[in-house]
């Protein structure tokens, strides 16, 4: 006879990422029962409704009771705190995890309260979409993704093993490596595109030559590609900017001079310098096709509806 | 008895722009038969084997001959040179136009060249995906998106209402302005979004600390975003940026201002000024999603694979 992974895992926090965990966990079979808790009592009826947990519970103490597997899917910045509250509730042997952004704080924050004999694994699913809440999530989200884990220096390797198998379990692919690479790798591929969205996001609100309505109309050109990040959550990922912030601030001024050179190429008329870029940056959409990590249909495979019947007047009269 | 809209049209150059104009007015019956050429052999021969134009000529001088229609679909930088090689074939009471992303430097170098009695309407279908040439078009890619027209001063207001009449056979909607206004809004909504994007796809690329194998890898948290716009035809793009120059310029400035000063809030942790902003932000997508101009299907409706069987060494030993 053969039994899940875990016997019971506990969810903190039911979001986006903890709904699709949930419901991930449970379709795969790899968790026996399902814990759930969040700060929000509107979250938790919302939880119970859905059905995606075995149990919901009011409080994170309660959540824990007994759980072999917990996961914080929480805001980094409520990461340590929540640590302190749980910890002494934590059952022995049990792994302790988490799904946030950065990892180097999480690690900081959250290991000085856990208990000897339990098992932290800090992990990050690098998958989403530009949704929140419990509604949002789905079983596939973390399928073909990739699943980081930041063990801290003599973690258990049975405890990371074990999460490794989970993640796996769920669709995804998993690599480890240490919080401080995992927070500037992030940097480039996540914090600083975010940033970006948002800061010409909040730059197209605010002109006064160009109104907000022609902003929404002529966004096909490019810009509604950006509001898409821009709707994240934004208590997520103000966390993120305070929790990563030199790492963040060493991408962000590498991209500054490289924004700085093309500007002067086109004050300057230099075509080539923008050509070759141009050119360049094309083969990195197809590095990024070619593994899987995004799809090759033209822009991003979004609907076209079919041409309609022509109305009489748009034909003219007989020569 | 009723006739096409136009009798001959004639397009010069069949890239993605192009080759899609000719499916749609194809398959609407706005005109009754399509020219085509392109300046390379390759290009011509992919058009004939396609077999979306009636005729596919070696010479832009053959292409107009005759024609009440002609589109030019090709980088803004070469309009100028192409209507002073067209200018004295042109049919009397032809319609000339264009698909350039910039307006008043194409009005600036192709005006000049046109005879008396011919109508110069520029336009700008505000429409795309990041693939280029002939095959890359599609009868759909103008629905429910905006075309802006240009005329300039003293246009025959009947030969603009007759091409905005064509737009919106192919499913357009259709709005008019001056070239400079156009200019002003398409540096927000598509030129500055373009820059931003080959910029941090190039920032991307050239780090030393994490590798192009990492970027690829952690994508999904972002990034890759970025790189199907970054994928963008590099010679049509080098020409906006070099034709638009200042309009692009003044937003690049107020951009980096506004990055300056969100760089400045990470620096200082200042949490509120980036959950002011990020909040924003989220209006702005709903605003575009719900007048129709992005879908509201998550994560642009990227495909998602089912979750697979799961093989037995998922399963642990009975307790």
């Amino acid at each position: 006879m053969t039994t899940p992974l875990f016997n019971r895992m506990a969810l903190i926090g039911v979001g986006l990422i903890g709904s699709s965990i949930a419901r991930a966990a449970r379709e795969q079979g790899v968790v026996r029962s399902i814990v759930a808790t969040a700060r929000s009592g509107a979250t938790r009826a919302r939880v119970a409704e859905l059905g995606i947990a075995d149990r919901v519970v009011d409080t994170n103490a309660a959540a824990v009771e007994g759980a072999d597997l917990v996961i914080l899917c929480i805001p980094v910045g409520q990461c340590g705190p929540v640590a302190e509250e749980i910890a002494s509730r934590l059952a022995p042997g049990a792994i302790i995890s988490d799904v946030g952004s950065v990892k180097a704080s999480v690690v900081k924050d959250v290991a000085p309260h856990l208990p000897a004999g339990v098992h932290f694994v800090p992990a990050h699913p690098v998958a989403g979409t530009e949704n929140s809440g419990p509604d949002a999530g789905f079983a596939e989200l973390f399928i073909n993704r990739w699943c980081i884990l930041t063990p801290p220096d003599g973690t258990d390797p049975g405890a990371t093993d074990k999460l490794a198998t989970f993640w796996s379990a769920l669709g995804a692919n998993v690599e480890t490596m240490s919080p401080e690479h995992h927070d500037l790798v992030l940097a480039i591929t996540s914090h600083l595109p975010h940033l970006i969205a948002y800061t010409i996001v909040g730059t197209a609100d605010e002109l006064g030559r160009v109104t907000r309505s022609e902003v929404l109309k002529f966004s096909a050109g490019g810009f509604r590609d950006f509001t898409r990040i821009a709707a994240s959550d934004p208590t997520m990922w103000r966390d993120v900017f305070l929790a990563n912030r030199d790492a963040v601030l060493e991408m962000l001024g590498t991209f500054s001079e490289d924004l700085a050179k093309l500007t002067r190429a086109i004050r300057r008329g230099d075509g080539d310098t923008l050509f070759e870029l141009f050119t360049r940056t094309r083969a990195i959409r197809r590095g990024i096709v070619s593994i899987g990590q995004d799809s090759d249909t033209p822009d991003f495979g979004r609907p076209h509806e079919k041409l309609p019947p022509l109305p009489r007047p748009y034909m003219a009269d007989g020569e």
